[in-house]
């Protein structure tokens, strides 16, 4: 099987490649080949079959990212909410342009490829009270969340025709990122975990019963790959799965921290920011995903596995990049 | 008020442009002047008020063409279902990145211009057991119907961000279309009434309990001119309005011709068509228009006052242009 990673430098585009790198597999079919796209040239990595590392901007796609004979691709290549609300020309070119750009190289490839597209939570609307069945409409409150939307139908539309086969997943915030903080509205409810995890301390935006629809990074990244295998038959012409994340209150995951590592809940001090809240307060904060249940996606596990998943997953690597 | 009609050389920017000419106001505001854009240059009119008409590419779009000071865009200009469906880069080209180009001209005004823009009933499916509420989802069977979609997605975020002030009026299928059949699947729709008034043998692809959701000439332009001038505060983010049509029967439509014109009805032979049926079989055949009620828009009249409003207003130019 021959994949393409658009957005290959990225969080999980990076998680998906190593993945494939350590398994030699996608599904139960072997790799043969591996290309990693990204604005900035992707770092390769070690594995049985070729990576080929390409650079440019996806509004104007080099043929070598999705090269002839390309079998999957995974379309993560995105300017994420905060940038795509400062910034509406850039927003625009990459998330829409860009979208049309990934349509047309599919166009030319002799047999159609499976495109893994991610979409977002940050699409719809509804907010705390709201429990999302899986024909919610889509009618976002931020740029970004508008321009997955339109991009999720016109790929839609794009797989009709037969020139690519879709699925889109709708993926929940993301849970807990490694790294650092970040301008997102969202960061804190990375933030709340893994700061006092890295001996930090952090403030809560938000009161201890908001909720949230959240994702582990191993869940999205197992629902991605699911869905570049599965079949799509039964789907028809309704390519959007919202996929099987955790409905999660700020203070059960503070909870299941300190249940895991006993003292860090110190660390997080209350500090309500309106701006905070009524940005994510807009999206909603539970799905009820029957049709990614029947459509073989696993559910998400634990508060308390989501914990240790980023202690032994990349608990190191942000202690290595931050230097704490 | 300063007045862009794009695709004001089509069938309704042409009906607004006589209506605003003839009353010299669009609702209480006096008009001071009008722009008609399309390809092909549209034909001025007699007016109190100077008419510019401007030609060119809506993807391309001239700077003439939204004017300094323009209060009022009605944006039509579109490539329809079944040219879309033909020629995907064609219905691309107009339908999405026109209507960046309508955006990136509303953002250089000094003053947000109210916006309407025409959506339509194939931006939805749902077929003929649906009756769809205000907040159904759009999922589109037709490359037309996803440009749409998605243009109203883009052209929504636009307004939230305060480019322009919009509002999208789902356009029913309009009948009775005047002129002549053409190659849509809906041509039937108007055809079944028009050609039996004319005259002239026509065939129903479809059995007569099959239903459609429909609009005539003069609700649309009533609509889209009403859409102009009200006020968008109470319709917060969602700027998206299923407007009051009629949901009926094709053999309440032969009805209601052969009571206003005996003798018609004998005209219209059946001959089932799948392909036809496949199609607008798709599209709903009903709506339960709540908010369009409580936003003022006029509800749709009688099927007797339907084929009386073709027979006053566009009979006789159907007559002379097809030399019938």
């Amino acid at each position: 099987m021959n994949i393409s990673i658009l957005g290959g430098g990225g969080f999980l585009g990076r998680k998906i490649a190593e993945a494939l790198a350590a398994s030699g597999k996608l599904g139960s079919h072997p790799v043969t080949s591996l290309t990693l796209f990204d604005l900035n040239p992707p770092a390769t990595l070690p594995a049985a079959f070729p990576i080929h590392c390409v650079s440019g901007d996806v509004a104007d796609l080099p043929d070598k990212a999705i090269p002839p004979g390309t079998d999957v691709v995974f379309h993560l290549a995105a300017v994420v909410s905060a940038a795509a609300e400062a910034d509406y020309d850039l927003g625009r070119r990459v998330n829409l342009h860009g979208n049309d750009a990934v349509i047309d190289a599919c166009r030319k490839l002799a047999k159609p490829a499976r495109v893994v597209f991610t979409s977002s939570v940050a699409s719809f609307a509804g907010g705390q009270q709201a429990k999302l069945a899986d024909d919610a409409r889509q009618m976002p409150t931020n740029s970004y969340g508008a321009q997955k939307a339109a991009a999720e139908l016109i790929l839609s539309d794009a797989s009709r025709r037969g020139f690519l086969d879709l699925v889109s997943i709708r993926l929940p915030t993301i849970c807990i990122r490694p790294g650092a903080p970040n301008k997102a509205a969202s960061s804190f409810v990375s933030s709340i975990i893994r700061e006092p995890l890295l001996g930090l301390p952090t403030t809560l935006p938000v009161p201890e019963d908001f909720a949230v629809w959240i994702a582990s990074p191993a869940h999205a990244v197992a629902w991605l790959m699911h869905a570049a295998t599965m079949d799509t038959a039964p789907l028809g012409l309704d390519r959007g799965i919202n996929p099987p994340g955790m409905s999660v209150t700020t203070g059960a995951m503070l909870d299941a921290m300190e249940q895991v590592r006993p003292g860090t809940r110190a660390l997080v001090r209350a500090e309500p920011d309106a701006i905070v809240a009524g940005i994510v307060g807009g999206w909603p904060a539970a799905f009820a995903p029957v049709r990614a249940h029947s459509a073989g996606f696993v559910p998400h596990g634990s508060l308390i596995g989501l914990v240790e998943e980023f202690l032994a997953n990349d608990l190191a690597a942000t202690r290595a990049m931050r230097g704490v």
